[in-house]
């Protein structure tokens, strides 16, 4: 079963449907080794670790090879965030070609003017392109994907924009019409109260994402009540580290010894497991034990 | 001046040069805001964010593409660790012009078979290469580069392979001889003991070089006085990284909203600093002055 | 001296500066070895030999990586040809640091919407940004640049997409206002008239510069009395290297032998040459005498 | 039908497997225009575009870059030139998931000592692995594929390293026992004579693949009788482009103008064509009526 078909299943099969972010293949790696359902290759986290502004600077290449990178490592699929998807429809559906291709299970786009500017940044342009042309872009979108499968995920940024819950709702209907196969509501309220009332007012059939990025008091026991079907930790992985090596660093230039340094870091061997290493040694043993079958050793 | 020169500046001012090691753009701007002399991008911890092996899987292409990213982020010298060359004296050749024209002030190669394994892993295969092979890159390193002063630092693993301190030495006195321009000892002993005994023996001009992953308990205000010039962090903050994300991770799938979380993250603030979304803020109010200026708004 | 000082040079110290359209390293050598004073990285051109439309499909970190490896093949400098400038005002920037960085000379940006359509598509939708748009753009690009001069050609299609000779004209002031190097007049007629007319119109510095696709009858001899500087020759070494491949291929189909074959090829020696395997044959030597002194062999 | 079995089928369906020599997407796409059954991405025609000697210098990376745009574009099967494989077992086994993934049919690699030097070199270096290191490179990339019809073609170059045809008979027996597809004998001389001994002598069951750039003459009237399988024209289109780039970079340099040139090229409509413009004009009509039937134009 491909991780496509792996995602529409956990959609099926499951009430809350859990997505842990990452950035890189070791934390895409992290998120699959705890237990989540799927990963969120987000483009600020992404951006974050190149050190560059979540405003459409990198490039559709370069997240698609760093998304790449997590799809090889892990088995869980990778949902890739592709912010407004790197232009008109015609970019879009050479994205859609190409991250299908790569063996991801679904992308999300938005609907923001391109180059856009993260929905949480404070003073941050907001703007909307028209709900025709993203219409046009998931229209693109769809006919551009082979396996039916495959996932679409439509964010509207209508309440980020506040262009109000009525822009939020209508957006939702014309893009479920146009062949999306999710809907993703964001929201920069620091309570999911806004979501919860997009959700109790949603009356179409597309299950709805959330990233509760700026409203951590949610609770996992709420969201079957509002019928929100997938939750996004997208960025929590990020901070974690950031701040640990935040953490370490300071430790490091104030210490004469590396003892006596508080923060605690992993030992070599839970890193090597994870980069393989002893599958490596297996490999290599597995051809001693051909060679030697075959009468060389 | 440029960080090639940066970096032959400390090592002549300065009585210790510390590195920080790090594995993206945002480790390495960490490692620069906390004052560090220069960055590591070490092979180890790219290939474990990689999820892939440190055993020559990774390309020179995925390193360098890793490694220009830190250049293009950070002002503080990056020192590439390349491992074995990346194959034999025409690959180190092609391979320095590439790694200094993109801006990177130093290289480290070391003398171990192509494809090598990671020096610390248990059971790990540790051959060398003949010192005759190994001076035949230096020597291709050295006529590849275009500033004197970009450094080529050799390293040798005959402790690590357990050749005996005299092979470590004579190899030492062949690479300097070669024209390395600094020696990185490495050693896995849990002790300093072994470096130390190394530079209290060594006879020659090169700077030693230490990366004390295996013996954390050396101190800072002891290596002066046996000589060691420089000591790279190699891997810590990829180990804090890795540590923090399992913690956050293992919490988030424990708890049914994320304010209940106990592992101190980073705000959205801090790392929106890091990644330079307030300069674009202000290139934006830059062109919008002399927009302005220009009569057109 | 640096490409972007030599291709200044050529400006002052040439009456018309000849450029070479390439798509790939060894195109671009050819260039060289022709004595063309410049390459031109054609997007047209380099979006063919990928198969794909020249529509802004391609992306930036695609393009700079060809460009690249043309810079590294070449000593002659290679000019970039950017489209629109692959977004807005910060997508600019960005890429004129990423571009400077690389070793490029002179990048072009034309005033388009993004994404873009090649200018000589029958039917292809030609529509222009405001001149207040590019303006932005190219207040971008002068700031972002660290060599003062590294040359920015601004192009306009105002002609292609049917504005008028004065429109032209005003956004040719408004560019050189703004901050440009250099003008590109675009145009699809196929005679050189229009392309004079603005010339012999242009009131201003900056010098003009030509792309003969659409009007191969224009001849060099006439350029200066036209006060046009340079000339570049953009896609003739992609069709004729499509026009070649083309008849070997049909001649292979259709014959029994290699031998009777009509299409001229060249020899392996003379790719040899170009591709430097005797450079690296030389460079093997020179490690073998070195290595020799020293007493290894 | 994935490329993979397209390949297997036309194995065993054709007397002779016709596969086109190309080194980028346009390249690929010409020979699959030309009704050849398969496309080679060659190492050295890709080098030779690079500028690069074809002597390992060039990374799986790039190759691999080279060889998936190649594979987007064309729907015939591509077959990848892997060299010596890149490094040991371990590099060989990471390389064949990566190729597989990435759509590619099948891989070459040769038993030759890493780095390689192009086996048509005058006074290159041929040194051969030994027979059992190369057993082991197999055994690695016939445990890493996935898909049992992805074919590895072992080539050996005991012939090319002059190690006799006794020695090329028994590494062919040893390299189909370790699990191999198919054949590739290669030769340097310049008659067929060689390879027809060798196919003569060959007693195993794999079919036999050629290349025969150092011997044109051979006839594919006669490859049936000698049991041959599969011929590669590994070099012509290159050889021809390099050809025809040459002469008309050289009449432009000659002429006053581009309406005096000889050298015939193509029109801009042939590779407006080859590179999808139209599609791209019918997607957008697609998009047109779909937004039309949804009320929007």
């Amino acid at each position: 079963m491909s991780s496509i078909e792996i995602l529409r299943q956990k959609f099926e099969s499951k009430s809350i449907v859990k997505v842990g972010g990452a950035f890189d293949a070791m934390s895409a790696k992290l998120v699959e080794m705890h237990g989540f359902d799927a990963i969120w290759a987000g483009s600020f986290a992404i951006s974050a670790t190149h050190a560059l502004p979540d405003a459409s600077i990198m490039t559709m290449t370069e997240f698609l090879h760093v998304t790449t990178s997590m799809v090889d490592a892990c088995k869980i699929p990778v949902i890739a965030d592709c912010d407004t998807g790197f232009g008109g429809p015609s970019n879009v559906s050479h994205m859609v070609k190409k991250y299908e291709a790569a063996g991801v299970a679904a992308i999300s786009i938005e609907d923001k003017v391109f180059p856009k500017q993260n929905s949480l940044l404070d003073g941050g342009k907001q703007e909307l392109i028209s709900e025709k042309e993203f219409v046009a872009k998931i229209i693109a979108a769809k006919e551009a994907k082979r396996n039916s499968n495959f996932m679409i995920i439509a964010r509207t940024e209508a309440l980020i924009a506040q262009s109000g819950m009525d822009e939020a709702i209508q957006r939702a209907r014309a893009y479920e019409k146009a062949g999306a196969d999710a809907l993703l509501i964001h929201s920069k309220k620091n309570t999911p109260d806004e979501v919860f009332e997009f959700a109790d007012t949603w009356d179409g059939n597309l299950p709805v994402v959330i990233v509760p990025t700026s409203y951590p008091s949610i609770k996992l026991s709420d969201l079957q009540k509002h019928k929100i079907k997938m939750i996004i930790y997208a960025n929590q992985t990020l901070r974690a580290s950031y701040a640990s090596m935040n953490r370490v660093l300071e430790q490091i230039r104030n210490s004469d010894s590396l003892d006596s340094i508080k923060e605690k870091i992993s030992d070599m061997e839970e890193i090597f497991k994870l980069q393989k290493m002893y599958e490596l040694k297996n490999e290599e043993e597995m051809i001693k034990a051909n060679l030697k079958k075959m009468g060389y050793i």
